[in-house]
């Protein structure tokens, strides 16, 4: 039944964080409500799409949710949103949104209908500004770091790496919140901004100190592991592989498997220092490469896979995505995380579960996404406590739409 | 005092995935316990380093932890870990890692001595394999679609993204986990991999489905932005900018403020398609590219950022790590997320705290990381219950080291 079972949660979103927030929060067992304009969030055709132009990213960050349609701009349609939002249940009055807040959707405005609302805001950046990954991204550096050695010009990941991280902390945001809550009764709003979320993490990770101690920039190292050794080679089939040298238990392993002992110790002897110590590994990279290469130009994939796990040793194979999806069992449903999903108007394909595996609680099946306003009916009565003639008025001056009648009292997961 | 204060976790973890959770956590006002091995955790020499061989990284990911430091091969070290990792207390017996769990720190021994504690583990793959980001990433398949357009090199990325997501993930699992526990009573385990977070995040952003669905493989588009606009630009003072339309609000925005409207609108009347539907901005991002890159070779950045800014126009400027650092006061204590923090051993530097505001209680300053085993007396004596004899017989046998003495009952941050 989920392991949040009980608990509903409303979003008000568009793009990856708050609706994978949101998402993250359903496949867990919760209740998730996500409201949109009449026509549709800002992400309804958000790429890739079908052939159809039916949005393969919408259907892939809402899985599992209920969804409202709502005329926003009207006075009527902003009092059923903050009804829903504001709506009775100890487990209920919570509240993600990254839409830009103002006046009726702020928080101090919501409250007054529901004191302990919990409310977790994502903003663009702590200005208030707009932010997205791909420009957050290159403002603090990381494209300038990635990408061929010597090259000057800058790389940007493809993986929203930011929306994904500020989605997630958008949960710990809530539950953290929740917990609060439920011990002091008091709800309160979470403020976070997607650059600060990116900003803290290159602190983290010690890149601040790298520049602000060291005094030093970080240079392109292509495909090399820093800090330590992990290398990528190109294989006697084609085949690019990726190894790793990271703490010296990897790195032994990488050494016996690819039987390059000998050579490894006389490049030590020369170099007069020992390679388990992983900031040798990275200076001395280049030679350490060119020890290891023979083996991977001599060997496909096929010949020392299976030796290469047996010996434990760290590596993978790169691969395109079509490449991954068609040959990786562990994106099939022969990994317990992926189930075939019929997503109507798209199609039945791989799709994933909450990668969590609690215990105590069966991991729920993956539910597909919700049409827009599906739940507009069922969320009207059950959740804002609308009488049947109320709802029935919302529809016909078109406050609201989504299906109506009794065979759209089902949820997306049935 | 921070939103979790009173919650005690402890953690055996290296790297980053598992110290991000726990530094989360603290910076939140849970007492996190970090143990090592004597000489210490697999990343206490990670690299960022100072010129000294300090760990710049390790110095980020453990912030106002506390840490012990036991002889974990013995078997009264690993006693002792036990003890303190299943000591008695509401808002205790939680524990977070990502050590190879083997015997005696499985949940399944380790709740004989707590039945309700609460573990969160994350593995490399399902299957038990060691993987890191570093090899996980290569396997599905973003580096073969990062870079420049027309390429086939594969561009791995820089930041540890998969490392960070999982880290946040590990947070939902522990306060989930928290919360199931405080209504039921019931500890329980929470398990999951790197390479599932990876693969369940390849399904939520519809990649999997482009693949299955469309029988598409995902080409490099360099710094473009996918599925609508976006794009770098070298201005005429030679700095890079990131523009993004990925909203028609945005494009509508770009548009006016390069004051492109009427070649803009030529290119409508040539296609013969709106470039408000976001599908015809990427599949025509050559054209408009063309359009705007005038604009950008006319101007400096000091020449447009202003009105940019004013006109709400989502950008930003490609910088390296060191360019950020010292230019963006985002990274600098003007932003209140950072503050100067004086790391012992490294120096004092920009150091972030929480990205997260929490309305009902006050953001934590960042603490500094600890030295290594700088709480050993203090969580032997609290935690553990030892006697001040027993303790003095393990810092005497080499059981567990640290400094000692009433002047090492202090916290890293104070």
């Amino acid at each position: 039944m989920g392991i949040l079972k009980g608990m509903r949660v409303i979003e008000g979103s568009a793009f990856v964080a708050i609706p994978l927030a949101g998402m993250t929060l359903a496949q867990m067992g919760a209740e998730v409500i996500r409201f949109d304009r009449i026509e549709g969030g800002l992400d309804a055709k958000r790429w890739p799409v079908t052939k159809d132009g039916q949005s393969l990213f919408w259907a892939g960050l809402n899985k599992g949710k209920k969804s409202v349609a709502v005329d926003m701009k009207s006075p009527k349609g902003r009092e059923l949103i903050t009804r829903i939002i504001t709506a009775p249940g100890e487990d209920a009055g919570l509240f993600l949104t990254n839409l830009r807040v103002r006046g009726w959707m702020d928080h101090e405005t919501l409250s007054r209908y529901r004191k302990d609302l919990v409310m977790v805001a994502l903003l663009g950046d702590r200005h208030g500004r707009a932010a997205v990954d791909y420009s957050v991204n290159p403002s603090l550096g990381f494209p300038a770091a990635t990408g061929p050695e010597g090259s000057s010009d800058p790389v940007s990941h493809v993986l929203p790496a930011w929306d994904c991280i500020a989605g997630n902390m958008a949960v710990t945001a809530l539950l953290a919140a929740e917990r609060h809550r439920l011990r002091t009764g008091q709800g309160q709003e979470v403020l976070f901004s997607l650059k600060d979320a990116a900003a803290a993490m290159l602190g983290n990770l010690g890149i601040i100190g790298e520049v602000a101690v060291n005094g030093t920039d970080r240079a392109k190292y292509g495909n090399a592991l820093y800090g330590g050794y992990g290398q990528d080679f190109i294989c006697a089939d084609g085949a690019r592989v990726m190894v790793i040298g990271l703490t010296d238990r990897q790195w032994r392993g990488l050494v016996k498997a690819t039987g390059t002992q000998d050579a490894i110790a006389a490049l030590q002897a020369r170099i007069g220092e020992t390679l388990s110590e992983e900031g040798a590994r990275f200076r001395h990279r280049a030679a350490i490469t060119e020890i290891l290469a023979p083996f991977f130009a001599r060997h496909g994939v096929a010949q020392f896979a299976a030796e290469f796990d047996r010996a434990g040793v760290t590596w993978s194979q790169f691969r395109s995505f079509a490449q991954a999806v068609h040959e990786d069992p562990d994106l099939s449903p022969e990994n317990p995380m992926f189930h075939m999903v019929h997503q109507p108007g798209i199609g039945r394909y791989p799709t994933p579960a909450s990668p969590l595996d609690f215990s105590q609680s069966a991991r729920q099946k993956p539910a597909p996404a919700p049409a827009l306003g599906a739940h507009t009916e069922e969320v009207l009565a059950d959740v804002a406590g609308l009488s049947g003639g109320e709802i029935a008025a919302l529809f016909d001056e078109g406050t609201v739409t989504g299906p109506r009648g009794d065979k759209f009292f089902v949820t997306a997961a049935e």
